[in-house]
């Protein structure tokens, strides 16, 4: 590609050469074959709280204590250590403490909510306040489905599963790291992965994480897609950053950390935790634990660039002491979940957790159960940002073909919850109830008649027939049914439109990488 | 038995002796192999509400017009026709219609919450107010299990799942048609229902409802165990009356009713929706319905004898406008669940709803995600008294061995969600953080020592060890470890004691009462 190439098809003229159109794009993309696609959930339903005032001002106290008096280690980065000396933080070799209120303080700067935009802009995504946003599951090295049984996972899952996202009307986001692609080395595969959410889909998706030239690199690649000055000016990457908890930041997370936040992009600072492991066996001690390093990290992104957009993460589970696993679905998780959702709350900062988790290996009931046990307090707590949110199995260690069929119909029945009652003179019914009338039924009456079609949710895996109908069409289960719908919706799949010069720009982009990126690393 | 037998080990007496020890009692109960039995939930958590306070209203006059200007028919059942005549309800026909405040004003009478008694004390339940009581499975003509597949049930089959009910720490009750032992003709079948309860199982259950008559013989059944003065004083069976809805209550339904609360013993007035074919499509319009409905029943309850003991009930599901089926596990049911639940608080009455409801006709993932989408509610929304907690299958059609196990399970995780927060110095865990500090694990440290044991909740059915241990097991899915648990729980089934005068007592009723009752009916 020329320079002048570069220059007259520019990323950001063409974006907004497509943008353009405004409400008449958004008419043409529902009259296409997307517009069952939901927008993220704009919640019209109460939250759920499970602690009390007290409770939150007691955790937040103690939060305080342990960073003033335990401290976060920065391990491995001398610049965030002098940054935090400058921000007036008490540094010791690696350990860094902080007066009381430093943190919070510095939080102050991040925005409550921000919008984080797609290439499409019917898809672009708002994350925060009465928001959630939904996205696929990140970071199995496996995949399961039934045909395979499981296996390591390809770029071609890695491609599939992006496209089974992005036909998947409840899941509002890409995701990042659907599965690892092992087929493509550690060093270069971030590439595709970026490129395969920007050519396989349209919604909006995440950046690597895994080094800062990795985070550059996931940069350069949303340059060429929504142009320099939109990418300035706005948030098109949001982006994973584990704390290695109890208490440590190491300097992979915080190199991409800075990146991101100095790019302007969005991190979302996750202590992962299990608790008995990680954290300490109790609710409200873990509860203290993941406030501490989570305001830490948000603290940080705002000292790299104040204003930077940041999210309040939390991945809980807790271990089995049995066999030292993880286990999901359980009660002290889903207390960790509602009560992280205040607390991030009272931060005024977005809110990242839940998901459907389960630590099955295959999509039986028990990963139903588990699953559905993460779900219910991802929508009543108020996530704002949920990873996860479809096709995760094996605690995270497979991504699910079948799993992210199911989940994501799970979805969809949450977003309906998330709308509400209807108090309207239709709601009511009156007129039904005066027209049938004691001991008739509402099977024909108008007011049926009139609503039948949208007034209950549908799933698409359930088979609701007659018990003889059910076992005449095979007796299948969930799962049986589920890959028939994946392996339909990958045969009729039509890509979003990407234009040409995008694209040939990103493979030129990449193609220089890879070159440059040796095929091992360490 | 003669009359001095009769007269000397009366149910009564013995039922005194056995509770004199109090706390002693229950101390022998727990060192028993029944230590692990919970007692009902006393809830520690916050409710959900959905509906807005002027939503409440709306539909509280809502039902008031219902009630006033289309009215409730009482088909075949002169004597409520003149019992609602009398209290001052306009009578045309079996239409009753109401006038403003005269159902709410009747309901004053009837108690916010009550005991039943169990025969074992230790078992007793107290419904409503801040208590979940979870029962079993209600109704199925099958059974289905993985060895036999689908059939139709036995006595055989209702007995086993009495022994697995009592033997589930998390069901808290007994429940009442577990299955219908269709091996037992009609007219006789409930008295091996209620002996099997009363045999095989030590917690409270409930009564039949098929026809007065069998109601008069629970009742009977009753007093051989509890003795006459304790069920004249006491409720000691509570009893499943459905609303023939829309807006009628039948003769058969009432004749039960009149016998139980007449005894002083308690009703629970379910309208049994499929909204979309019983009610209007719309939750709020449902709502109206539900109100309408179990108000009147429980107020004609209180006509039979004031302050007899009532619960507020709802079954509320959705028709597939497909196949005509209820559809379970949907968004709008759900929504029914949260809002009939504080209608029922204003009302000031207990409240019946939810379980483990499910469209699927086996334990995979279907089944499980439709149950915990109906579980979470029941216990969000503050379900006092839950039938179908557990083996619910295929739309009510079937009990289920393994889904019985699977949902129970699930009932001990919602029981210990409900606890909620540890705020003390023990669950601050401040010392633990201290002692591990940053970059170390809480695997072995103090606090983790002294409280892993019950840190977590624990499931019974899930596998949460490595995928190579799951896979060299066998790579069982829920279902088959399920069904490895209830085989190995009926092998090892002990019945709780039952004193041999009661028994004989209880045989010697049945016999004679076989012996009178003719083989078919109808």
């Amino acid at each position: 590609m020329t320079t002048d190439e570069a220059s007259t098809s520019s990323g950001e003229a063409r974006r907004h050469r497509r943008a353009g159109g405004g409400a008449d794009a958004r008419r043409a993309a529902r009259s296409s074959g997307r517009q069952t696609q939901l927008t993220y959930i704009k919640r019209n339903i109460p939250l759920y709280e499970v602690v009390s005032e007290e409770g939150l001002a007691l955790i937040e106290a103690n939060a305080e204590r342990v960073l003033e008096e335990i401290g976060i280690d920065f391990r491995d980065d001398a610049e965030a250590l002098a940054m935090w000396k400058a921000a007036g933080a008490d540094v010791k070799g690696e350990r860094v403490r902080f007066p009381k209120g430093l943190v919070r303080g510095l939080i102050k700067t991040a925005p409550r909510e921000f919008t984080q935009a797609a290439r499409n802009p019917a898809r672009s995504v708002v994350v925060g306040g009465g928001n959630t946003v939904f996205a696929p599951v990140y970071g199995p090295p496996f995949i399961r489905n039934l045909d395979d049984g499981r296996r390591y996972a390809t770029i071609e899952d890695f491609r599939n599963l992006v496209k089974l996202a992005y036909l998947a009307p409840s899941l509002h986001h890409s995701g990042g790291t659907v599965c690892e692609p092992v087929d493509i080395p550690v060093s270069k595969r971030h590439l595709d992965m970026v490129y395969s959410h920007i050519r396989y889909s349209d919604k909006p998706f995440m950046g690597s994480v895994t080094a800062p030239e990795r985070a550059e690199d996931s940069v350069a690649m949303a340059r060429l897609v929504f142009g320099d000055q939109f990418v300035d000016d706005n948030c098109v990457l949001i982006n994973l950053i584990n704390a290695n908890s109890p208490l440590v930041f190491d300097g992979t997370m915080l190199g991409a950390l800075k990146v991101y936040a100095r790019a302007g992009q969005a991190t979302v600072i996750s202590p992962f935790i299990l608790a008995g492991a990680m954290s300490a066996v109790t609710v409200v001690g873990t509860l203290t634990q993941i406030l501490a390093e989570a305001s830490v990290g948000m603290a940080f992104a705002q000292l790299c660039r104040p204003g930077a957009p940041v999210v309040f993460g939390t991945f809980a589970s807790s271990i089995s002491m049995q066999s030292g696993a993880p286990t999901f679905g359980t009660p002290e998780p889903a207390h960790v979940l509602f009560g992280a959702a205040q607390l991030a709350r009272r931060l005024g900062v977005p809110f990242r957790s839940g998901g459907g988790l389960c630590g099955s290996k295959i999509p039986d009931a028990q990963a139903a159960y588990e699953s559905a046990n993460t779900l219910w307090p991802t929508l009543l707590a108020g996530v704002n940002f949920c990873l996860h949110a479809a096709g995760w199995l094996e605690g995270g260690l497979a991504s699910g073909y079948e799993k992210l069929i199911m989940d994501a119909d799970q979805l969809s029945m949450l977003q309906r919850m998330s709308v509400g009652l209807d108090y309207s003179a239709n709601g009511q019914a009156l007129d039904a109830i005066a027209e049938v009338g004691p001991g008739s039924h509402f099977l024909g009456c108008a007011h049926t008649q009139a609503n039948f079609e949208t007034a209950f949710w549908r799933s698409i895996v359930a088979d609701n027939n007659s018990f003889e109908q059910w076992r005449d069409d095979g007796g299948k289960d969930a799962a049986t049914r589920a890959n028939a719908i994946w392996k339909r919706q990958l045969r009729e799949y039509e890509a979003p439109e990407l234009d040409p010069g995008i694209d040939e720009a990103l493979q030129a982009f990449m193609a220089r990488r890879k070159e440059e990126l040796p095929d091992s690393v360490g």
